[in-house]
């Protein structure tokens, strides 16, 4: 099949289609579709489009694939206008443990109780209850309760028995996980070596104990690091005496991870909610407006500091024409040192300095940059021929803005972090803002000191 | 086993260790580790403290898996150090090929030679030079030969017989690809339906035909956009006619996917160089300095710009209490609106608007943010009491800035993507500095005029 490509005029012959009704095209339409493009098409349409054509798709995983991977305002639009018992029997029943889940905790307490009633499998619905549990954002509420299990008592052939029985309920298998009596996880199997055993092995002879798992309230952010680091596709989830709960798929993590990788630029670049290019105008006006007013709250404390050199700046106008300048060189050292350790921290490659260690070489980088900068800029003004007051103002300026500048950068975030606040916040708008006013300030100052000599 | 974090006491006790020359006990620290952690302390010891511990791994393939898990600059170092021979024979040869080539093509040509004549598999060797062949940042060089391939025309048990000899070849088996006669691919047969598959069917009767793949040119970043969007955790690679090249799994992708939201990040923040925080002092001042000598140069032109308004500077001084407000808010506008536009465009979220739609709704989202921000600033100026042309000046340049930096930020990156150039350039310092700029005009401009009638 070639890949998927949305635009314009299939959307429009898709409308028309629904209009006319033709069912047979569409399902024909439908059939060559993978649940991902549906999704998408889903997005150009208007409910009642959108319903006429869900009810058209025949093979009901793919339908309950559909609806997970609509973007969550379109499916509370979408499972808002249907009845309970349809979003339990045609959706939920099909779906995987976690993304049933997921969907069921989307609802208010009512329809929760509804939707879970109507479940045909009330094993599955025991799995969505128990899932429901966790907290956000733990590894409990990423993983899926289907997986394929086995003893190590076992041997090759009736460990495989059990497998075909299990393997009806579990969508993509990876690995076999190995317990003991009580449910302990004691490693796990690849289907590789399943394959290449000889049929005589016993199960506790070629399973690989060394297994990398985590418990249950481990951050989703470390679950990532940690299937990122050791290459995994899935990872078991544990309880705290060791026994096996779950298992989490790279999948979701991917998830994760790009959401995580989004807020942090987005938080960088003063965008306060996920958004996308093609959400409305309400949406992104309110995602942008917050930081604008801090922005703005910052930038009128800086013309308080300025007001409060006016005499000077009457006698010197020229005082006022490098004040952008240094404002925006601290404003820029500061994003690139916060940018810097929030990155690090986010992917764990702190390293194990200690945190006078890394202000030292905060320092020290910093040191390099001020030098040559503020050499650049008094030549700069040597060469224009600006007053010895100017040119003395802006190359001290400098120096101790981006020196200052770096500083701030690096241990906000690390102080943040320490206690327990997400370093990204400090990033971007909030730490240019900051420094744009101590920026200003340090200027003037030095400013004032110089003219009041050589003015 | 528990997760293992690195710590100094740790790094310490095994320098004693290495020291002390206690192989026993050094070898059962190895055992225990993956190595990716391995790795991991590689990048804390000596080169010689590093090439001691390695020589003592017993396992051959977690030898080699150190090698991949290493940073590329310390690969490097360690890799000069020791002769191609043991190079090709202790590491390559028990590689998967593209993990191979992607170390090969990091050295030079004699090199290259040199280490491939000494690998004992040719077959591998063999495949590890087409790997070369694909430009890097493409499918191909993100795929590995090795993958378990099937022929439609057999039966379960010729399958599993033929399985069975390729497994010892593949270290991860997600799906079996289904060819033809002539190579091509026709589809994927998940383990899991093998395992639940009579004995007596026919693989042409269970396969799944609707089989997602790429060409070996395809751009990474549109591999990874693929593989999120359908949940694959493999994807076969195919050439111009369909015969099945390869395959790319999961956890390659991931590493693309970190890197792109990495470099996406760094970019705005004005990082030049990917670099962590544990980088080395001359590294990290060289990933900064490029970026702040572009921000000097924009604010050196920004003081071009006052300059030319010095006169009337010198008449109304009150003109500059306002000046970096106005900058800032240009800078801070412009940000958000490349940085929506840049992620929705590498996550393929642009949605199917035309260019003059996104201009008109980011119009509209400036537009309300524009009127409230300018209110804002008109009601503090009326409640401090600013004049009148002040007052004016500072609501009439917010409107206008926060406008033109609106539509200038979301218009240069679409043009950007449009030209083929990376849009993430253009976000963060660029847009900044530039809004800056054209800020500080449209803010001195407003003023000379409102205050040439009310001055």
């Amino acid at each position: 099949m070639a890949n998927f490509e949305l635009t314009r005029e299939f959307i429009e012959e898709l409308k028309q289609l629904i209009e006319n009704k033709q069912k047979d095209k569409l399902k024909e339409i439908l059939d060559e579709l993978h649940a991902a493009d549906i999704a998408e098409i889903y997005e150009e349409l208007t409910l009642e489009e959108a319903k006429y054509l869900y009810f058209l798709i025949d093979d009901e995983d793919k339908a309950a694939d559909v609806i997970t991977e609509l973007e969550e305002d379109d499916r509370q639009k979408f499972l808002k206008s249907l009845p309970a018992e349809v979003i339990a029997k045609r959706f939920i029943d099909n779906m995987d443990s976690d993304d049933a889940a997921d969907i069921i905790s989307e609802f208010d307490e009512d329809r929760k109780q509804e939707v879970l009633s109507h479940m045909e499998d009330v094993n599955s619905a025991g799995n969505i209850v128990d899932l429901l549990n966790y907290e956000e954002g733990t590894a409990g509420s990423l993983m899926a309760k289907e997986l394929i299990k086995v003893k190590e008592s076992w041997d090759v052939p009736t460990c495989l028995r059990s497998m075909r029985r299990q393997a009806s309920e579990v969508d993509d298998v990876y690995y076999v996980y190995v317990v003991d009596n009580d449910g302990i996880l004691k490693g796990t199997l690849s289907l590789k070596k399943l394959l290449i055993a000889s049929p005589k092995a016993k199960i506790k002879d070629i399973y690989n104990s060394n297994v990398i798992s985590v418990k249950a309230d481990t951050p989703s952010e470390e679950v990532a690091n940690i299937m990122n680091k050791y290459d995994l596709v899935a990872l078991p989830v544990i309880d705290e005496i060791g026994r096996l709960l779950g298992r989490i798929t790279i999948d979701d993590v991917v998830d994760v991870m790009r959401e995580e990788a989004e807020k942090d630029y987005q938080l960088a670049s003063g965008i306060t909610e996920d958004v996308e290019a093609s959400d409305n105008v309400w949406l992104l006006t309110r995602a942008r407006f917050p930081w604008l007013a801090i922005g703005l709250a910052g930038g009128i404390m800086g013309s308080r500091v300025i007001s409060g050199f006016m005499g000077n700046l009457g006698n010197h106008p020229q005082m006022a024409i490098f004040m952008p300048l240094i404002a925006a060189m601290g404003g820029n050292v500061g994003i690139q040192s916060s940018a810097i350790v929030v990155q690090s921290l986010a992917s764990g490659d702190m390293g194990i300095e200690t945190t006078w260690k890394k202000l030292l070489k905060e320092f020290t980088v910093a040191f390099f940059n001020a030098s040559i900068l503020s050499l650049i800029i008094f030549t700069y003004n040597f060469i224009i021929k600006s007053d010895i007051a100017l040119t003395l103002t802006v190359s001290v300026a400098m120096f101790s803005v981006v020196i200052f500048a770096s500083l701030f950068g690096t241990f906000i975030p690390l102080l943040l972090n320490r206690i327990k606040i997400d370093p990204a916040v400090a990033t971007g708008p909030f730490i240019t803002t900051l420094n744009d006013i101590v920026g200003m300030f340090i200027y003037l100052t030095i400013a004032v000191y110089f003219f009041s000599i050589w003015g």
